[in-house]
């Protein structure tokens, strides 16, 4: 077995670093051992736009933290509490660390779990959330791994759609969760804001789930390219023409039944506005969008925002249209996904060849832990690429 | 304007006819007036697998009754309470017969709208349920009709689609509302019952749905090819095989999540015993492929059938393995469908060609009226095609 | 029949006028015929807390505005097209004006009618929303009165109980919906924000279907003591201690399942603030208290408020302390209460004396027509009664 | 700590009998460790009406089998992976074994657990369905005690409301799961098909969820009583009345919008019948009772029943109107209660005095753990009591 465990750690903003660390143990981040933990041998661990939020500053993290919340791994370990799972299985790890003891956790609502962190109701690994190490890294302790790990029936099969099942730790079910929150349905029209990963995994999962009018807005022509090749009508929101008048156009009505906001506070103005931040933008884009009746889904993130521009932004206020929403009866519904609610399901359609669209529409590029930090570089200026860090070589190029 | 109407008619077990009759008036069928009704000139009305109960003699209608209950059609005439509605409009009309003001159909269940039928809380067009003439006709009489009708926003592009469009009126969202009721979702498993049209209709709302493992078991061969080259999986029930057995070897696992029954009291038995009638075993069959936890929709119809062999059955009484699935936590929802519930999101998902697997599933014919009797025999044995009736032949061949 | 119709109309800021008008006809606001309208006389017809939006002068309406939206009445007239009710029936009408033929109201929406309101998708009695009279008044016109109206099943019961039965036509079905909204069931926790008449009808609504622990909050000793006598647990937000400590001194947790803000933005700060104007505190006071996992309603009006401070909230736009709330995963949902999803249910429960604390918590009082504009004057002073008209002196006092 | 545990043993058909056996492990039935599992010192441990199947040999299992599903009691000893309870903490237990690891755990279907017992997806102490001992004993083991134990947050508050807490482990819950099933909320019109301890806290639990008409059907007039002295209806089934007839006399309709069979396949007949067995009768009233459009629930246990005349239903087919029914659009659940979906929220009603009537209905008498074996005998006989073990007469009498 291996001794060290190489990882890529956060140093300071706009700077990563692999660095070498301890193999991990089954204990928790307070020291105290972990009967119900596993270790796990990374497989595959992505990029997520959210560690772009610590990338650039806006989530402080302490210096020297494993980045990484996007795990798919190999039990090579197991605690003397784990019945269900055995050294070999492949598994997908849900992003947000869950107890499954715990009110919230019984009642499925993993994301808010009360125990795993001791400051507020919500842990995720890599992130400063609970003091978890994130995954991206050879080697990852995950607690609870009963409860919290999906184990994929077939690992020849599941090897062989690795690129897809990468998927489901966290962006695939979190932009399906953007589109529950959002009431979407076969049929539905759907507006989708921002068109990064998780975005384009949002209108993947809408045309899995049979939305009708699927439009995806954002500024980079060659991310919106590649839902357009995938069955989505886009819009630039570069161009200096109200949302509304440009749903119209392709739609026929000005507003969706279902919009979900896939940006969060990193939002810019549009039009002429498009070079500046504007923390509310997307957020207030999506109110303006849904209809009556519709609802809204948030899925990208709010909170106290150190680097934002007023003193009220920096605590977690914004201005919001609420105002103007209110007459249309507006559901909103935000906050982190219950991976768990969803990431068998998606496993299930995936095996089953139902989104024979997703690779496209994401562009997974697979690169390893060495190229990592320069890979976050690219993504931060927009690539169109989804990063997969392959730390042992297993993945195929 | 017209003056007669040709239609066709239920003259006696297994024996249709067509005859012309007068022009339909703005008047319910006790003589009132409708000033919310229309009349409809018939673009393309189908016949149904329920028709052939009819057809058969198990659910006894008057002699003379105009059959039919899947329409599309033309708004002709209008009463002087429509004011949503005008003349040209091409519009779906919802099988079930419903007020709009009762408290069913305010509650969205206007499959038992408590007014349209004085008998039992249940009215439909073409069936002995609150006599309602039925749609295999030159034009139709349709009550209430800013409720009911479903009007497509674009004449031309609807008249592109009419094949597809046309299942908007009965079994595409009935299939779906079996579906629904059995609790699939994305990544269901799913069985269905039966590969007539309906169950082909099922099997496609599967899809659109985003079902992983969709299993659709029937006797006829032909039909199940029609699925098995759009993305499902076929069980043969002439083969002496348990079903569950036949579902392991396919999905790995003996039950589904969801199972539609698409078949009801006209069920017959597998393997040896498929050529005789067995009327619960539809539904016993559904109940025994569902999991522990799933659940089961029954869109197949069950009623006291006067055709029955045993007394009890007559009387509306089935011996059911209702102690056997007790255990597993079944949901068994039956009845007909609130086509009104799912009618305009389906219409969005065809017209946004999200189901472009729908017409070669079901394998659509279109005929004359006067081709309906003899559709009616090749219907009733067996034929894999969906037949639709244009009176006034405006759809292209 | 009468031939005039005395009516409590708006004259100008804080100044309420009666006088006669026409007798109403069968006829929209446009002038066209209602075939499927009524006319009622006015038996109980309430001052509710939004009429002193109008009152105040944030909400503008023109000049001679007939008031009220909260009405319970006989029908003395009704159109071609009404087919089940009759003259005598006694009727509850729903705040929001519906045609329950367009897609929302279809789907049960009522409260974001497309028809009718040309402007926005939302009507309502009394308000300049669609330009409908309200039922201040002698009489009423109604329009799809099948639709729209709740008749008592027996008119002498109901009479006995036209105390309670006067709140179905808005408050108590809109304090229902908040709960709704937030989530509330059997066991929950809730938070209610106001204790102004809605704000009293949800926490007796919150009794009625058995939250545990139910706490409110407001200014008012008076309007506390009501719901305090009446199995409540109430706050002073007078005194100045935050919220989620109050809240904790009572539960042994500092947030609750459940919070409904029934305010809007006519509130005020806490503690020492409690005299200012502080238009998004409300909201954000339940964002505040509901825990993670839980969810919030707001009853309370928001919308472009003319009289506010800031432009930002003259054009709709609120500090919204989202970015504090996101991580608990928050499920915010507002604006109308479709009266028709919970009024005929609600009535079941008062008719079967499910809320025998109903009127003590209400404190209603009856008044004449003539008394009206000197109720609005106490009412808008913070008086702990609940004002009933009774243009006919049909009410025992 | 004690060496024996004084138990209550099945013997054989009619006869229980106490005897000691050893202390409990913390080891699963099948002797592997258990670090999850806690032991339990049995404060108030009940007889429930299930146990009577057993007792009457209908439920077939092994001779010397503890008996027992409805335990409250106090933590003695904790394996080393559970985190969240202490010695002392006491606990309800839900009499479903549940792994909290599992798919249908992790969905919150614990009714269905798929590891706790080999044979079928559904696992309960005291029951021959996984081997787990019951709790009608001085002490009781217990597994993934974390997950599974519902902690009362005050212990000394918790001992003064034993009596109605004790019945948080089973009956309360599944009488509330019955009105979940049937779709009962505040306002619905309610039918309880039986009178005893699960039926009587049905009538309960529809007084707390606000249902409004509550209508209670039995053949005990004691037990009738009980309900009827508590704010619902009754009907004396052992009159030759056909059951709608009843039902119009009461609500001025014949049928509930939800109806809850609380008796399961040890119905009799009605009227004349009243002596027989008829064991479909309670699942057909319940059919017939329940309004198109309203919902029904199956709480009493079907099965295979080796006692039953027909070897059908010796096999689980019972002869069911399901073809009457189907024109109503029936929804049917059956099964067993996920005790832990309700009993959190259960407990704060209770705890918060929602529930005032509770004691009085079910009638509850504490015993010692030599008096069960007669308090079977006369619960059986059809006692109005509900019997409460208290095995360390910790109780006040």
């Amino acid at each position: 077995m291996a001794n060290g465990n190489r990882a890529v750690l956060f140093d300071s903003p706009k700077h990563m670093k692999v660095e070498e660390l301890d193999f991990p143990k089954l204990e928790m981040p307070n020291g105290k051992k972990a009967p119900h933990g596993a270790i796990l041998k990374m497989v595959a661990t992505n990029i997520c736009g959210s560690d772009l939020h610590i990338y650039r500053g806006s989530f402080p993290v302490p210096q020297g933290m494993v980045m990484g919340h996007e795990m798919t791994g190999e039990v090579v370990e197991v605690g003397p509490d784990v019945e269900f799972l055995t050294e070999g299985d492949l598994v997908s790890v849900p992003f947000n660390v869950a107890c499954g003891r715990c009110r919230n956790c019984r009642a499925r609502r993993t994301e808010v779990c009360e125990t795993t962190n001791a400051d507020v109701s919500c842990a995720a690994y890599g992130f400063n959330l609970g003091n978890w190490d994130g995954g991206q890294a050879e080697y990852l302790f995950v607690p609870y791994a009963d409860f919290q790990l999906l184990r994929f029936p077939d690992k020849d099969q599941a090897m062989e759609k690795i690129r897809d099942l990468a998927l489901l730790s966290d962006i695939l079910p979190t932009a399906f969760h953007g589109l529950m929150e959002a009431g979407a349905k076969p049929g539905s029209t759907v507006y989708i804001a921002g068109a990064g990963p998780v975005g384009r995994c949002g209108a993947a999962a809408a045309r899995l789930l049979g939305a009708s009018c699927i439009i995806v807005g954002d500024y980079h022509q060659d991310r919106l390219d590649l839902v357009k090749s995938n069955g989505c009508e886009t819009i630039d929101l570069s161009q200096d023409i109200p949302l509304t008048d440009q749903i119209e156009a392709i739609l026929g009505e000005p507003m969706v039944d279902c919009a979900v906001d896939y940006v969060g506070t990193e939002a810019h103005g549009i039009g002429a506005d498009a070079q500046s931040m504007d923390p509310a933008n997307a957020i207030n884009q999506v109110l303006d969008a849904t209809r009556a009746g519709g609802a809204t889904g948030v899925i990208g993130v709010y909170g106290p925002d150190p680097l934002a521009a007023s003193k009220d932004e920096q605590q977690g206020t914004y201005p919001i249209d609420f105002g103007k929403a209110w007459i249309k009866s507006p559901r909103v519904t935000a906050g982190q996904a219950p991976i768990m609610h969803y990431n068998r399901e998606l496993m299930m359609a995936i095996l089953w060849d139902r989104m024979p669209y997703l690779s496209a529409m994401l562009n997974t590029q697979v690169i390893s832990l060495d190229e990592a930090p320069a890979a976050y570089e690219t993504f931060d200026q927009g690539s169109p690429n989804k990063f997969i860090i392959d730390p042992h070589g297993m993945l195929s190029a």
